[in-house]
């Protein structure tokens, strides 16, 4: 492809990708295709010689736009949400147009830079804790491409601070062990069995009856563990979690964890970005106390996967951790300590220029308008909790403070699960289920960027029908 | 942003993207800024309104580019190339605006299904083992986002069946050794160490003259360790090292493996692509005998970061290394066996529509034209040697069978160094330094995709003169 071609090819795929995301709601929100599908409608094997741009498009259409499941749809309740928008898609674009590489602040000064200044950015704007910006002593901030990334570099970090990194050279994690209650997300059983940390020594524990784990229960089973030998080396507290939006304690359980030397990590990965608006602040209590955080604008903030700002008050435990340097990556620069090389700060070496995204959307869309969206789920979120509450075939599983709300049929498992399917075989739009309580649960998970409280009653509606 | 002020603000950037790419050559190769200097030109606080595009774009070209390393330059000759392409490019684009997630086959079917293709696609080009297709009963391929998660990925199916998956109870790694050469990237140390294996446990394996690894040497010492009650469960072997291509011999390797039931991943990150052309297809040599292998379409084939390619002939011991099925991801689709859900190949739980970057780079510049760059590239990099070796100054330190040499200078390591130096502060290009046989050496990395023959004649001449 010559640079007009890319010019000619590149305009006529922003106008598609823009009539694309205005036209969504007229697409189906579920792919409609079996397993199979997609690979028997191309070709078998790659071509020997080029093709026009305008063929591979017309198999976009033909072939992968049925495949697709639209996550931008505004009929989005399924999983959370993964919002994208336009200065974000410019950003990547700008990305991948740069090309270049930000694994050491050598190979690309702007990339660390501007990274660095947007986690600073992000703390000013959702108020975190001083001591994690990258101007503190000990503290500072990194983009992850996952929030599961995000927990395993706390995982690690833990490890190398509880065993003096010791770690590093004989590997023996069998005396640790790990605290967080059943309702974590499943990123933390597959950190920790990751890093060492089998299910034998992984403890759930107890939650309370709006399922935020119980700090007298967490205080009991540290002091048994260290009874026992072992140690205690890291508690996984959730603000926000995947089922539910149940928010851990972390008030109470941060002082337990500094009193017994134990990270503590708190995974805000979808309800950490309300802290945008000032009345949500609430989502950030007891985060003094944590030593490291991580939240995904890649959720609930209109930057595109992947974009998870990972912060930690220690970050010489997690360079202990992930730092190695052969000599083919020295720099002086790096000597001279003066500069941060985040290859160290990640699992993988390579990284794209990713701060481009969040800052595009930050400053072509504005910190406003993310705070208008978010307002706009919350309280379409308990309006319709307002409209389930008063329908007596229904019940509210759980406490619904943001924008998540769990909905049970009152007849049971099987009334349950049979509307979440008839509901995903209609155009209500997409849903997923989860379990609370041994209990077969409905969630609506109201945060894409064009759902509107219309698209809300609409989709209630239906379902009112289909029970 | 409207969508109308996307499509003219995504004019203006492809157009923008086009240029740099047509004009990368009249700017430095290196970024020309000093610590601090990108963050103090920048707002140290986010704006509260929304900015025009043309304010950020100005930022772009005032602050950012002076910031940038230009990875696309024909005078690159670091690190690795990390190449991008015109339809690449699109592709990324297309994966921003479609904003979906490939985490299971069901939340968007043709994010997998194309992936499982391209996969089967780059099996065929590469000339690689049958039984790593897809359609195999025990291997497949997967997109990983690095090479380094490839290795991790590796080592973590490797500990799993080593232990028969006890390690995911009882987390104990204590036992198990892990070879490979102080060639290797460090990578394999850093998957090693977050997997549980510590430096006390990787056996650094002796290498010959031309640093490849002894396969007699790594006999003997999976004995010794066998001896001493330890379990041998993973080795790497390297198809082209970062620090002079060396290529361990896999072919004696993997005999040795087989017999031991030691896991054998083969690293092929930069030269295993080599062998889209069929005169290079002996970078395979060996490969029948590996359980994984990874190569990057990222760094020689024109396809951008992030995109490594990644098989394996047991894919039973990775989906037992790194399956977790809470009750929000079943599917239907999965529990019927029809499916792939590629959240279970990787670390992460999220992952971007990858595959499309891939399949557009395939068919619209077509696999004939990334040969030629391969073909130039290594026949370029033999001319080069044959102009060092009648240059009595210099000194060859390694074989060059593809596209990096590594030259010496023979006054000794000041000499080297003091011609790094100077070569990196002069406009001849771009080179990153190494060490072998514990002297220092100036790697010359010849596969940016605009390098030509020229560009490496100015070099040669330019580093002459300083020497």
């Amino acid at each position: 492809m010559t640079p007009d071609e890319f010019r000619k090819h590149g305009h006529e795929l922003v106008d598609w990708i823009a009539t694309y995301l205005e036209g969504v709601e007229g697409r189906p929100v579920q792919a409609v295709v079996e397993p199979g599908d997609v690979r028997a409608a191309l070709a078998e094997h790659p071509p020997t010689d080029p093709e026009p741009f305008e063929t591979v498009m017309a198999d976009v259409e033909r072939v992968i736009m049925p495949g697709v499941t639209n996550w931008q749809h505004p009929n989005w309740f399924a999983y959370f949400p993964a919002n994208t928008s336009y200065p974000s898609i410019l950003g990547e674009l700008l990305s991948a147009g740069l090309g270049v590489q930000g694994m050491s602040w050598v190979t690309s000064p702007a990339c660390t830079e501007l990274e660095t200044l947007m986690l600073d950015w992000m703390q000013e704007l959702l108020g975190l804790p001083e001591r994690w910006r990258s101007t503190s002593d000990t503290g500072g901030g990194v983009l992850q491409g996952s929030a599961s990334e995000a927990t395993l570099v706390a995982i690690l970090s833990a490890r190398h601070r509880a065993t003096n990194g010791t770690v590093n050279a004989d590997g023996d994690t069998t005396q640790l062990v790990a605290y967080t209650t059943s309702q974590s997300h499943s990123s933390v059983e597959k950190g920790l069995r990751i890093a060492g940390i089998g299910t034998d020594r992984l403890r759930i524990v107890p939650h309370d009856d709006e399922f935020a784990m119980r700090p007298d229960a967490l205080a009991e089973m540290i002091i048994a563990d260290r009874g026992a030998g072992l140690v205690p080396f890291f508690v996984n507290a959730n603000h926000g979690t995947t089922s539910s939006t149940a928010f851990d304690p972390t008030a109470h359980i941060g002082p337990i964890c500094r009193q017994a030397d134990v990270w503590l990590h708190v995974d805000g990965a979808m309800a950490g970005i309300a802290a945008l608006a000032p009345e949500f602040r609430w989502v950030n209590d007891g985060l003094e106390f944590a030593d490291s955080y991580c939240t995904n604008p890649h959720k609930w903030m209109g930057v595109n996967f992947d974009c998870t700002t990972y912060w930690t008050a220690d970050r010489s435990s997690l360079l202990g951790a992930l730092s190695i340097l052969p000599e083919y990556l020295r720099s002086a620069a790096a000597e001279s300590g003066a500069v941060i090389d985040y290859r160290d700060w990640q699992v993988p070496l390579g990284r794209r220029f990713r701060a481009l995204k969040l800052w595009f959307a930050i400053r072509c869309d504005g910190v406003d308008a993310m705070r208008r969206m978010i307002r706009d789920h919350v309280a379409i979120t308990q309006r319709l909790a307002a409209r389930v509450r008063v329908d007596e075939r229904f019940e509210i599983a759980a406490p619904h403070p943001l924008n998540l709300l769990c909905v049970r049929h009152r007849d049971g498992d099987a009334a349950t699960d049979a509307l979440i399917e008839a509901a995903n075989a209609s155009d209500a739009g997409h849903f997923t289920r989860t379990v609370l309580d041994n209990r077969s649960v409905l969630r609506i998970s109201i945060g894409a960027r064009t759902t509107t409280a219309a698209h809300v009653d609409a989709m209630w509606d239906a379902l009112g029908a289909l029970a």
